[in-house]
């Protein structure tokens, strides 16, 4: 592949719309697609509605991205209807899903408990769906293919929804990409913002295949910024360059203009 | 009214989508926003590209939530470019704000620095946008009207995008659903705003429904701090009660530790 896969996100639950959890689903998968290579272009919060499920669905697929990963609506309750919603978008019935079903009653059979109806729904799936086991939980995450994109639902339970990704999808992804990503932070002290945006514009003109972001961090009339830099590349060796170049050029830049006020951060972070 | 306010919030921001930052901005506005009677429709997180933010505001203008709040991309890097998004998503050109050129000039002024073209450009808004305050950071906010919508842009900067909420924004919401604003001030001589501060985390742990916010008004050698408060009910009485009652136990502290040094302000200011 010559250009880098994509992937939009959408995250369904009116918790998140009403601000009772924070949404850490969609940064951590934003984070590992990254680690892997992918450009998350959108991140979508929606309720637990059949027309907002599935208009928002239906809106994605347009933009046509590699994947889209959905996270939360996939559990026994009334409300669980992310499968529906995809269903809805994609021209498909939603059918009870026999390899799903059977994954399932295995674990209930584990549990030593019965196959309630509100249990039997979680093995419901828009028609041609493949399911994929979930290693810490019960209900199954679903991939369906539209077209060139991927879709993968996974559960909003933050350690199923991560087992699911890591277990299965970061080896789709990495088959897929064959991107590698260097990072590196440098940590400013007692310049403000404002007076490192030009200097931050003239190394991006000359590294504009490196992202630069700068983070203010400390308090007003005490100025610390951190400045973050990735870089993605198939080789390893050529991200890393792009990176630490573009870091040698912004601290020589600030050190002429500021004095020795620029630091290397051991871990990156934003 | 009879039908629930909408809201979409936009959040602008790389950082977010390769999930170097968590969302906490979105969750705060859809906590205060839900407190204030308004239903959030969906969350959309973009990057910072002039296609995918003009895109993805002109989408959610299609879908006429009464308020539309976006975050990020205020700032004086060349990165930062929401508002030129907006101007674009409305159809109206970006042109410099006098009034906002005047807020900024003085926030430097104040901190004796030139006003730079980076700087300058933080007043650069869709023709027609009202300028908000920045209480404590230097970019100003943005409001603008399209139609049955408003469209608020407020900083990304954590602290900034809450003060300019609290004090504006919301004010403006509990008019139009239905709930009331009680606001009280208060004057405090002679101490510094650092040594208020642990006192104000007392009284906001006592009452977390009770915005207070302190604001430095004096010259250096003179501390003078004006405290703000705020509280919104769709009783009014409850929220005069929680006003009333967190600044007569600030003043209480404030007198055990200081002395006779509060004053009520006849106006509130923020």
């Amino acid at each position: 592949m010559n250009t880098q896969l994509t992937c939009e996100i959408i995250s369904v639950g009116n918790e998140l719309l009403i601000g009772k959890v924070v949404n850490t689903n969609a940064s951590w998968l934003a984070e590992r697609l990254t680690r892997l290579g992918v450009a998350v272009k959108r991140i979508t919060v929606v309720g637990d509605s059949l027309s907002e499920i599935s208009s928002c669905v239906s809106e994605v697929l347009l933009r046509k991205p590699r994947y889209i990963i959905t996270t939360g609506g996939l559990g026994p309750t009334y409300d669980d209807i992310t499968l529906e919603g995809l269903a809805r978008a994609l021209g498909k019935p939603l059918i009870l899903n026999k390899e799903a079903l059977e994954m399932v009653r295995k674990k209930y059979e584990k549990m030593g408990e019965e196959l309630t109806e509100a249990r039997i729904k979680m093995a419901k799936m828009p028609e041609g769906a493949e399911p994929l086991p979930n290693p810490v939980g019960t209900a199954p995450a679903a991939k369906m293919v539209l077209g060139e994109t991927v879709i993968y639902a996974l559960p909003g339970v933050p350690r199923e929804m991560e087992a699911i990704f890591n277990e299965t999808i970061s080896r789709d992804v990495s088959r897929e990409s064959g991107f590698r990503v260097a990072e590196l932070s440098l940590r400013v002290t007692n310049v403000k913002e404002s007076a490192l945006a030009p200097l931050i514009g003239r190394v991006k003109e000359l590294y504009p295949n490196t992202y630069i972001k700068s983070h203010p961090k400390g308090s007003e009339g005490r100025p610390l910024i951190e400045i973050y830099f990735n870089a993605f590349h198939r080789d390893e060796a050529v991200a890393n360059r792009l990176v630490q170049e573009a870091a040698e050029k912004l601290t020589r830049l600030i050190e002429d203009a500021y004095g020795n006020v620029v630091s290397l951060l051991e871990e990156p972070s934003a």
